[in-house]
């Protein structure tokens, strides 16, 4: 028989109810002959206010022993902005090259828009997700005077870019429509703009029967709400990605409904799913919280571990779900729902 | 009798056409005793082709000779990206010191948004112009090798910062709802953002009366869709400004009605004033374009200079004019029509 294990991290705020409904979708969906071995970690707001930790190199070592992450979210208004973010979220996408951030915009039939005639959205944003103006190499002189200069140093390298623009290709040519549009602002930002567009370029020879076009990031945004139907495959920086994914979230459902991975496609390190939206502290503990982010996170955690199957079910479920959703529902209910369908 | 000298910049594409129009709604605008002096630059890729210049000392003297500039658009497929917007759009922009981006977002009744339900859209963003990302501070070595590594450095500067957050707040506390958004990214780009954060909260203390609070920028795409409302004032760094000013333009009738000033408050250099949208090759030369959002520009204009009566009376125009346009009108009529509404 075999074993999925897996590191749990609830985090703060919501993240707790959250991830317990994915964990009961992740076990209905399971083959029979897979032991699921589930080791929590009490990361976030608590630990640091507690221990002033917020990711040690023992977690880190401890964490790499599993096969992969679900995390639920992490941030609490009681901790500086920044804090838990570099700490702790930043920190570990680095520590494991989570360089790919795959993340899907689909909307699902039933659910609310805030656009205009319910376009036909189907798409998936990657975002490089160790480099960019997201490295940390920032600092300031004259710090909290009048002649303050306060410097972000975005890094870029053709390594780091080659991997994740490869990634993309391949993502794209698997898809029906095998389209790839690379997002940057190139007119601009010409250094680390002209390096991506030249790899986009060169790794397309590879691909010659995905599609290909190019958007700076302000137009992205427009398209985005007048015709995100042009969209199959995304690929964009650290920063870019971040921006456009909120976007893409709300536009097909809100982030309610969006999942995440942070992925390592070697599997040197465990990979991390976790939906998008964060430990939202205003609902937490009152079962208001809506799991489906949590729970379509775990389809992609079964896909990255080549449980195709049992993602598609999982998938399948929250579809047939969203469609009938009326009257809302607390979060376990609708947890239950969902592994109700799946394990059906 | 007075004079206003205006550099007219009509550029490429369909800049010409525009151009046109809004100096024909600026002649019907200006009181009588107003003489309107205009000088007209052949800026763009036309020039370009012809001696390899895009912006040289002789022009910014030449220009700097005037009380405004009006601008149509710069950019075509036949230059390389990057050559005339770092080259001329932002060389001006630096070297002029128009530091206060403003952009205007009003949804005028009878004008179409993506979004869902036709909102109240009436919100203004101030985006700095002159630090951030655009500085021009990248570079890369290896450049072309498979260890190619590109920089870009975001230079953030107390002075620069507090300049335009208090114009900003000048701009809330003179609108009804007196309310400023500040937009940023201060938990993952500490040092700028917490330089952003600290000034926005000092300048505050000068205005006690205007309500404030902040986003990240991801969430604050998310708002623009979902509750564009919420909005009032804007102020925030030059490339999310960037961003967030082309969703705001999109989901509140598109780039053809979306205007914006490159101001100087300080007056030293003049101001230069121009629609968001670009040259549009695509449709140059047939009289498609909207010139509204040239004839809004030069609204901005008028207030700049001091003619608050005359910028109200373009905007009534534009307003009434969209809320009875049907079917679509070539670029001389639409300016026609509403040089028409501003005399009578
Ligand atoms: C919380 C923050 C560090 C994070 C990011 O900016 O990447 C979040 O916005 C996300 O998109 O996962
Ligand atoms: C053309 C480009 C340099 C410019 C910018 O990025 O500022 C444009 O997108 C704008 O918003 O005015």
């Amino acid at each position: 028989s075999r074993t999925l294990s897996l590191a749990v991290i609830p985090g703060d705020g919501i993240g707790q109810e959250v991830v317990a409904e994915g964990l009961k979708v992740l076990a209905a969906a399971l083959p029979s002959d897979v032991k699921l071995e589930t080791k929590s970690f009490d990361f976030g707001a608590k630990r640091y206010h507690a221990t002033g930790e917020t990711l040690t190199e023992d977690d880190l070592t401890q964490l790499k022993e599993h096969d992969a992450i679900l995390l639920g979210a992490i941030g609490d208004p009681s901790v500086p902005s920044g804090v838990l973010e570099r700490g702790f979220l930043l920190k570990l996408r680095f520590a494991f090259d989570h360089h790919v951030n795959l993340r899907p915009s689909r909307l699902f039939p039933g659910v609310a828009t805030p656009l205009a005639g319910s376009p036909d959205i189907d798409f998936v944003v990657v975002r490089e997700g160790t480099e960019g103006p997201y490295t940390g190499n920032g600092g300031s002189i004259r710090t909290g005077t009048p002649h303050e200069v306060a410097t972000e140093v975005s890094l870029n390298t053709a390594f780091g870019i080659e991997r994740v623009v490869r990634d993309a290709y391949a993502r794209a040519q698997a898809r029906p429509r095998k389209k790839l549009t690379l997002v940057h602002k190139n007119n601009v930002l010409v250094h680390a703009g002209h390096l991506w567009t030249n790899i986009f370029n060169k790794v397309g020879e590879e691909f010659p029967d995905v599609t290909t076009d190019y958007l700076h990031v302000d137009a992205a945004t427009i398209f985005l709400v007048t015709d995100p139907a042009r969209f199959d495959v995304i690929v964009t920086d650290n920063l870019f990605g971040d921006i456009i994914t909120d976007l893409a979230a709300a536009v097909s459902g809100g982030i309610g409904i969006a999942a995440s991975g942070n992925i390592n496609p070697s599997g040197d390190f465990p990979s991390m799913f976790e939906p998008v939206h964060g430990s939202a502290p205003d609902i937490a503990g009152q079962s208001k919280a809506d799991p489906t982010a949590t729970i379509l996170s775990v389809a992609l955690l079964l896909q990255h571990l080549g449980y195709a199957d049992e993602a598609a079910r999982v998938e399948k479920a929250v579809h047939a779900d969203l469609a009938e959703r009326t009257a809302p529902r607390s979060t376990v209910e609708v947890g239950d729902a969902l592994a109700a369908r799946v394990a059906g």
